[in-house]
């Protein structure tokens, strides 16, 4: 796994600040008050373009100044945030060009953000520019410690239709194809008479009757919205990079669509953050579809995080309500979501915001203090979270323990957002197997793969569940061969293996280029019929085959682990393994429920890794982190009322250092975090 | 209360005609088919445009000039249109500045109606024109009795962005602030860095990405859209001033979105008039979210009205099915509709239309006549409906009696259509207050509160409820701080006090300005948990405390009337009391549910007001008017079955001059209004 | 009724096959493999523009040329599409103005299909010659039996409002009606003001506020997009009929919106060709609101392609999964479809398609093989279907029987689709009237008819049910009349005489020009009340008067079948019959139930036309074709469970050449076609 530098080198509580929104004789008093709670770090200037460079090409540096003077008399540490997600009114004004526009060719304005486009010259020469003046005059600064480049990335809008961005595409794809027989090839031209005979034929997917759009040119333009975002990210990294401070890191906050969050926080990061809001989960729907997991379910976003980073940071940790509207965090909430992001292996935790700003589209993004200032409940809790994080300090660095890992990657990514079949399993087996590891107290990791992830990056894993890699190519099948011929045990689901890296079908026979591994050939294959749900039995049990199902005829040698049991498909292979080198791969022909994710993680013998530690019930949540030799059990509690874990072990309570055995009571939305003794 | 000239000197029905959409011919026999079943004014004109100016600048005069010959004849009042909603296609096509734009940039075409924008120039010159026109040519009629300006002002269509708008748009803040850094303050451009360094960079809000608009600039551009409509309707009534007959009225119709309709009525207009159409309330829905009131609904509609004008006129009272659709009006129930209106305080009742266009998007807009022309049930509801009018006579001018008083104004009403939050407790409070106030046969008013109402606009009334006054500012809390002083009792809900005019969240605790008056702090709020519904205790009974919920905590002198019952704010005060004065204010933690209000309207004494008079189902609606120390009570039953009501006193039948006391039946959809002897 | 040429002389199997879609080498094999199973027509080239004119003006015509040679050696025939619903990315970057554009005026750009417009003089003249080249040389080669014009014509997108398309709709209103005069009259433009005065004032309908469309614009517009639709159609025919070598048919495939298909195929087209695709009533959709029918639903939509052209192909016969999504077809149910499209009247049915494309947006929409080209079990079913095919041979030309003819006419199908009140009634009725002819073994013709609909067309029929003639002229009065008095049973719903041919509602008494057929007078219509559903009793049985209920007056002699049963309009008549000539009319006053379907043919004497023949559950359909003489039975299981019928008479199986009698099992998804004895 690539070794990220650990920027954190302790457990570290920070808060955004926005000093521009406050009068000047506030800051100290905040800062003080930050400082008395635990905080010692700030998030600061990320919309604040206009203070720095209030009309073009002059610029000021007396704003930001006094404020690092400031943080210096006050020893508050600073990251600093570039501008470039919401330029001023007279750059869009003078130079509309930098807008972004809708695939209808609508015009995004300026008066909120992320309304400017990657691709326009004019708009990256003005943002090399002011990121170089922000370095040149911040970086040496003794409290500064990061830099966040823009912010959010991809946000809410991650499409581009400027002539910058219709330009781009074209080179983009000249670079990629070389010539146009290429791209005509790989984008299947020839259906529907779309061979493009002039480049200047070429643009990104713009308006057709009946949503009709070339799934391959699709998929390429999701590339390139993504090579651009990195593009422009890398722009500012290697600006920073040539001011920063040793030991300063560069990052970006978020996880956006239509972005490979691995490939740019390889090349153009430090290290990465992520923007926790818990709450969504919590949203009310009003209807039987509400979200069986809550605020939990962020644990399913913090994996993917942790894929991409493993000691990532939580650049906006959730303190109040935010839009939705969903209830207010209960008492103990807060800090059962910010150690939540502890656990799942963030050893930086920076809350949003420190005060609610009274103005502006987010009013109600509440922040640790209300728009009165005054304290209250949750500044208590953060402050009791600060204290706690002094004493999770061992657990800083610490590895999660994981019983399996999920692969990802980003071409897989992008299909299953453009494919409605990729989608749907996709999502039903994600969701399903997170279930299933939650409950199972199972935890897994997420791995991204692409062209660069090392065997090591596998075989860290006993298990790997690729669950539907519609997409595949020669290359990643040999490195999930040489992942199974060690010893591993790779499962994947319906689907595999039926796209090349075009996105076309394969045209031999499925699951194509895995078949080798899976010793499965299929011939028939259907989405299950609503109103007969498809199940199979393994063992005698029955076991439910959801949303699409394939019968997967298994070459000899080829063991059969499941039968379908109903529909037409009655008595043929509906899970299957074959061994390979010391390890196997196990084929299942549906998506994964969460019934069937407990059986192939009991089968492969991963199931309740820490069943000699702690006996826990479903609703709370165990993860475990390690570090030299050391073992720290993090317990969650999400309910409202309290749950009982029991230590099977002898085990310190970090909280208050108590050492302890059996029966412990989490109160409600509490949480505890114990070293077990060895 | 401001004085309206009271236009209705006597029960007058009307009927909106449209000579234009048939043959000469058939004019007399429809006047005088009107004059049989009593009506004696016709609306005429109000799209009419092209019969007077069939090409640029050359006007006719011999349509209307002989339709208001015959009309004289016939002894028939005419109110006459302008017919500024509807340009003529020679205009839009020569001219298509004057067209309005969507958010997005699309232009409305010719083909409808409202098509057009406030503030292009030339159109403002054309308009102007055609209504001094017009003016000169009519306005000393002696048929003609009053004016109508436009049609539904802001119906459908409330929102402008043709450059025009914009450009007034910018005029409109340039006179509002002056200077672009009140401009910025106003609307913390400090945020998301959208501080304006230049007037030509400030414009309505466009599409920007995700809907993250300014809410500042947005409230801004809400009252703009209204000043633009309140100009138009000035431009207009100034030249009809010039011209019409001493005691002709200048009225206009609708009470719709983005338009302060007491201001425009105050400034612009001698009597307001509104369009009824309670089948709105009628529609099918297929689910379970049906309307509760159905039909009944209006009369909250019409509340709303008689706030802005006491004695208002329905302009357009429905007439059969629209285009919902809804099932036809039943035997009865037109009359019912129709008599909703005089109950809630209309002496004019002018019903849309004399008979239904067989052509035209309205074509099943239905009127009096279907298109066959032929006598029919809906004329007989009518004529019975005349007649009645001729007997309720002693009750023009009466006042209608209220047990309490809504409070609404214009920037909250505006702040709740942008505000999500403020949406959803309103709209729920609105609902649930009606509710109650319906099913407890006490009837409130609706004030309108504007930096121009004077105290004895609150003092007519013993109760207010001020529900959600999200937006305060000084002036209005010094007036309401009068009316408590003075013996009254105000009421108001969560939220109160939170933000300023400029829609900016206070930094003062809250209640933010009403803290003086409520004598409470709120530190802790959050949405309702629909997994967990809140409730009070109030003297021992469970109360809801629906939607939105905060913590009341008492200062001292201010009395807890209710505790919270649940979830984490068990105990905690939920409803408070705080005298000043020889009055109180009564402060609600959350949104107003009907449990609540019924015991909020007992305990401050103004439940069932005529209970001395009538006993009566909840079915019926009750509503006294008074004038000269005369009581009429009005019955209203909405129901297919009928219904009883006990007269509590001896009382006169005005419809045929029964004397009668006790049980008294009300056939289905049946009226009954009584003078109460005293 | 029309006599089409037989196109099919004998019971033929086609596919749609790619040859620009594969390598050269795979020809062979596809063609020898498709002989195999029985195919004996490809349908080629029809997306294949580039592949003959690559650059403008420059032809090349070998590569259909060395496809046709092979054809020829291997002896397979086939259909020649031409190429203009996908034109060339030259010809579109070059000549944007043959683009089509939305109603707001965003451009449909290249990528998909159909993203051009019928009217721009420019596509007309490049489609003109490439048509005119492809029939140069390819029309007299002896393998081409017939030409497919363009693809789906009208398929997805049916407004048009490029520049082109509003002078064309000028033109075509110019020629309409002469005068502004006369189309200010049929627009009814007097309503809002909209009349026109100058042709250059007169568009489409372009947005307007609150979609307030005038009617009859819309309803023009109708028409035009149809008429525009066929003389793009007729052009192309024009050219194909100069080339084509005698006996060869000249088709175009599928029945879509704002298209007069009866028309267009008299007009232009040797025979009518139709896509179908049973499994799009399949789609799961995971509520309550599932399709009833599912698969056995398209057997309404060929009743009404049979009602086009008696003697109609399939070109596209559903052979798999498309994108819905919906299960892929259980075993047996490829043939069960391709069945359903014989019994109704396809004497040649093509499978969409011979192998799914790996590439493109069709990259789900299945064909018989799979990418992989494996022989599998479609293929087997295709193979089996041809042996059946052959047997049934016989049954070429044979004439469906139906019990009675449900009327329709592009007019009224255009009204119902911008009459919202006319979707609602109708959409209903003809789901019930379908329902009740499927389970009551009752099958149905449909009699599109126009101004040359002749009365022979009417007479095969003893009941015909015009459900909702919302728009009816006297010409179709008459001969309706006429149909009457020679002895046929007229049925007519509710809304039946509302409007004129402009879409005027008529000023007389309703149901206007019908009510001297129907004997009856309406003054009470309404829509249902939910919440109060009508029913009405007919001898003594409670039926349900779905939708919309008008009271039906009766003049003298006309007898009252049903009278209400509820709500306010019991005892009034609900259902009435009067007799003319020989004839009668039956007047119902609401949508058509089910229930009263069946009473209505029981009354009518054609119910359960098959008695005598089959005694069949609901859950089989029944048809009959006849022949000289020769009546042939399909029975067809759409269950997944075998059925059983029961046949009365002595019939011999034509798929074995059994003869047999009594009970006769029909295994899932299983169909049987018998050749009854006289």
């Amino acid at each position: 796994m690539t070794e990220y530098p650990l920027q954190w080198k302790q457990m570290t509580v920070g808060v955004c600040y926005y000093p521009e929104h406050w009068p000047r004789e506030m800051w100290e008093t905040d800062l003080a008050r930050m400082k008395a709670a635990g905080i010692s770090v700030v998030r600061v200037g990320e919309f604040a373009w206009n203070l720095v460079e209030p009309e073009e090409g002059v610029f000021r540096f007396d704003f930001f100044g006094d404020f690092l003077s400031l943080c210096a008399e006050k020893d508050m540490r600073v990251i600093l945030g570039t501008p470039t997600a919401t330029p001023p009114a007279w750059l869009t004004e003078k130079y509309p060009e930098v807008l972004n526009v809708t695939r209808d060719g609508v015009t995004y304005r300026h008066g909120a953000r992320r309304h400017y486009n990657y691709n326009s010259p004019k708009y990256r020469e003005l943002c090399a520019r002011i990121v170089e003046q922000l370095a040149v005059h911040y970086a040496g600064h003794p409290m500064v410690v990061g830099w966040q480049i823009d912010n959010e990335l991809n946000c809410g809008v991650d499409e581009f239709h400027s002539e910058a961005d219709q330009a781009a595409f074209r080179a983009f794809l000249r670079d990629k194809y070389g010539t146009l027989e290429a791209l005509n090839r790989a984008w299947g031209a020839v259906f529907w008479n779309q061979t493009y005979t002039d480049w200047a034929q070429v643009y990104p997917p713009r308006r057709v009757p009946m949503d009709g759009y070339n799934p391959h040119q699709m998929l390429d333009y999701s590339r390139f919205v993504s090579e651009s975002a990195i593009r422009f990210c890398r722009m500012q990294a290697d600006i920073l990079l040539k001011y920063a401070k040793p030991g300063d890191f560069i990052t970006t906050n978020g996880m956006f669509g239509n972005l490979d969050n691995a490939r740019m926080t390889r090349e153009c990061l430090d290290v990465y953050t992520y923007d926790s809001y818990p709450s969504f989960g919590e949203a009310q729907s009003g209807d039987a579809s509400a979200n069986e997991f809550r605020d939990r379910e962020s644990s399913r976003y913090l994996t993917d995080v942790r894929g991409i980073c493993p000691h990532f940071g939580i650049m906006e940790q959730e303190s109040g309500m935010t839009l939705l509207p969903a209830p207010a965090p209960k008492p103990g909430q807060l800090e059962l979501w910010a150690t939540q992001s502890v656990a799942q292996g963030a050893d930086f935790v920076s809350f949003f915001r420190w005060r609610t700003c009274p103005f502006g589209a987010e009013y109600y993004w509440h922040g640790i203090l209300d728009y009165d200032s005054r304290d209250n409940r949750k500044l208590r809790e953060v402050s009791a979270f600060c204290e706690h994080m002094r004493a999770l300090d061992p657990v800083c660095g610490a590895k999660s323990a994981a019983a399996f890992a999920v692969v990802k990657d980003f071409d897989n990514a992008c299909d299953a957002r453009l494919d409605s079949w990729h989608a749907k399993v996709q999502a039903f087996s994600e969701r399903e197997i997170f279930a299933a590891s939650q409950y199972g107290h199972a935890p897994y990791d997420t791995v991204w793969l692409d062209g660069e992830t090392p065997l090591a990056a596998l075989t860290a894993y006993p298990v790997l569940i690729y669950p539907h890699p519609f997409i595949i190519d020669p290359q990643r099948v040999e490195l999930l061969e040489a992942y199974v011929r060690q010893g591993g045990t790779l499962i994947v689901g319906c689907r595999a293996g039926l796209k090349d890296m075009d996105g076309h079908c394969v045209t031999r026979p499925l699951p194509g280029l895995l078949s080798g591994l899976t010793g499965t050939d299929i011939r028939e294959f259907t989405f299950e019929d609503a109103r007969e749900p498809f199940t199979a039995l393994w063992n005698g049990e029955v076991v439910r085959m959801p949303v699409f199902d394939e019968i997967l005829t298994p070459a000899e040698g080829t063991q059969v682990l499941a039968r379908y049991a109903s529909n037409g498909y009655a008595g043929e292979a509906a899970v299957t393994e074959r061994p390979l080198g010391r390890g196997r791969t196990i084929h299942v022909g549906g998506a994964f429920g969460r019934d069937l994710v407990k059986k192939l993680l009991a089968h492969a013998g991963v199931c309740e890794p820490f069943r000699d530690i702690v006996e826990a019930p479903e609703a709370v949540e165990i993860v475990l982190r390690e570090k030299d030799g050391r073992r720290f059990l993090f317990c969650l509690n999400y309910q409202a009322t309290k749950q009982e874990v029991r230590l099977k072990a002898t085990a310190t309570s970090l909280y208050d250092g108590k050492c302890l055995t059996g029966r412990v009571v989490l109160p409600p939305y509490g949480t505890a975090v114990f070293e077990i003794e060895n």
